[in-house]
């Protein structure tokens, strides 16, 4: 295995542990994971595993110290992967300009454009290079599901749409819902994509709906008090609509009443979206 | 009221707010706040207040973001009420240079020694400014009781023990229970007291134990992982023989099985311990 431990917490009677390794996917830099175990996880019994992925500006930290996701986690005997939102160092001119394109802001796509395409395939890392680097580890990778937050969450929703067969579930927390309609995914898909938004097409959650087959399982939350809402960023209207038009009676759009956009949201249905995963993961 | 409202999260059902001040106490510097009411609290229906004291290097925010209390609080309807760990920008030569003297360390004793005995007055800040201040909120400060961590759960313990009138009971989670023993407390004790370790005798748990009437009601967690415990920076054995040969049943002081000193040991316990509390607090 080519993972190095760097650091180890026990939380929730199971264990957090961060490694880093090498990337491939993402230009040969070196990339950090935290990898939550619930008590239960023994090689003889590897545990299925949900994948969250983080929003802008984030690491493989914040969801792990302000998620609160670890007791629902270990009641069910559920593995928690958090892999970092972009490529770091790869020395691109710019990388660290915004807050929402470059360092921390890698859209969970793969670039074609130049210089970016030579680090920034977050698509690729956590849909195929990460599962392959957990081989090791009591983790069953073929019992999987993923979900995020904002970034994150059109990443997980994205990711999901796109290979039903690698993921049972999805749920997000905030997601951008619908990027080729907002400045974010705007501003990203012209960043990292030769044809832009329209090649961005294929990166978008509410597009993907769209031409989805029946059976997806997908839980949305959304606060009514978050700014980036207000402002036309998320877009879970339009989500939900094409759910509603196709009938997918396991797509469920939840607002949430008052609460924003940040971990405390987070955190209040973080054990409720790890049920959710649960019913599928264990079947 | 004095308290300038700097922001508020929906968290839980309840709202956490952050306030700011200028505290009397603490030289006139400006200090911040912040405070969970559980959506029950309204001014016909006051809630009861858990104070959260946390350890060095702290701000008001990480025991917040990464404590995980909220559930619980809201589940109890108790009211949070988490203050900064020291004054800031008293403007002290070397006040920033250590990171368990001065800033963010202020260790929840009145500093009697110049120059820090103009601002570092934590302890008269705790336990009579701050409670004055939540006057016009939705709180019973008559219902009260104080947790912490490490150089928090050292101020939980002994301001509970100094004031049993105030506080109904306390809670730490590893905890700096016999300072006068250890590195950190003779570095703070020399530091800010014109007596030294001696005059420090007063701020240490495990002393103020030995003279305590019966009827405490004091609750005690510990990591046997935690590197400060390895080095004897901690000494729960100290207090729990204390509270053996007092007789006292109950003081429990438990060793977790290979917990560290992080938040997230603290977020494992974080319910059980405003469990703990609320049993007194409710009654």
């Amino acid at each position: 295995m080519s993972l190095t431990q760097k650091s180890a917490n026990k939380v929730c009677n199971g264990t957090l542990t961060k490694y880093t390794f090498t990337s491939s996917s993402l230009g040969s830099l070196e990339t950090s994971i935290n990898v939550f175990l619930p008590s239960s996880a023994t090689s003889t019994s590897p545990k299925p595993v949900l994948y969250f992925l983080s929003g802008l500006t984030c690491t493989e930290d914040n969801a792990a110290q302000k998620g609160g996701f670890f007791s629902a986690a270990e009641a069910e005997g559920i593995a928690l992967v958090f892999p970092d939102t972009s490529p770091r160092g790869a020395g691109i001119e710019g990388e660290d300009e915004s807050y929402d394109f470059g360092t921390g802001a890698g859209f969970y796509l793969n670039a074609t454009k130049s210089p970016w395409d030579k680090h920034y395939k977050m698509y690729e890392f956590i849909t195929s290079e990460l599962p392959s680097k957990l081989s090791d580890l009591p983790i069953d990778t073929k019992k999987a599901s993923i979900f995020g937050h904002s970034m994150g969450g059109h990443g997980a929703l994205t990711l999901y749409l796109k290979n039903r067969d690698l993921y049972r579930s999805a749920s997000a927390f905030s997601p951008i819902c619908n990027p080729t309609a907002c400045p974010w995914g705007e501003k990203a898909f012209n960043g990292y994509l030769k044809g832009g938004v329209e090649e961005g097409k294929q990166y978008d959650a509410t597009l993907l709906l769209k031409e989805a087959k029946d059976g997806v399982k997908i839980l949305v939350d959304s606060g009514t008090a978050d700014d980036f809402y207000k402002q036309g960023q998320l877009l879970p209207e339009n989500f939900e609509k094409v759910a509603k038009d196709k009938g997918f009676k396991d797509v469920q759009v939840r607002l949430q009443d008052g609460y924003d956009h940040s971990y405390y949201f987070i955190s209040t249905f973080a054990g409720e979206h790890v049920k959710f995963h649960a019913k599928f993961l264990k079947q």
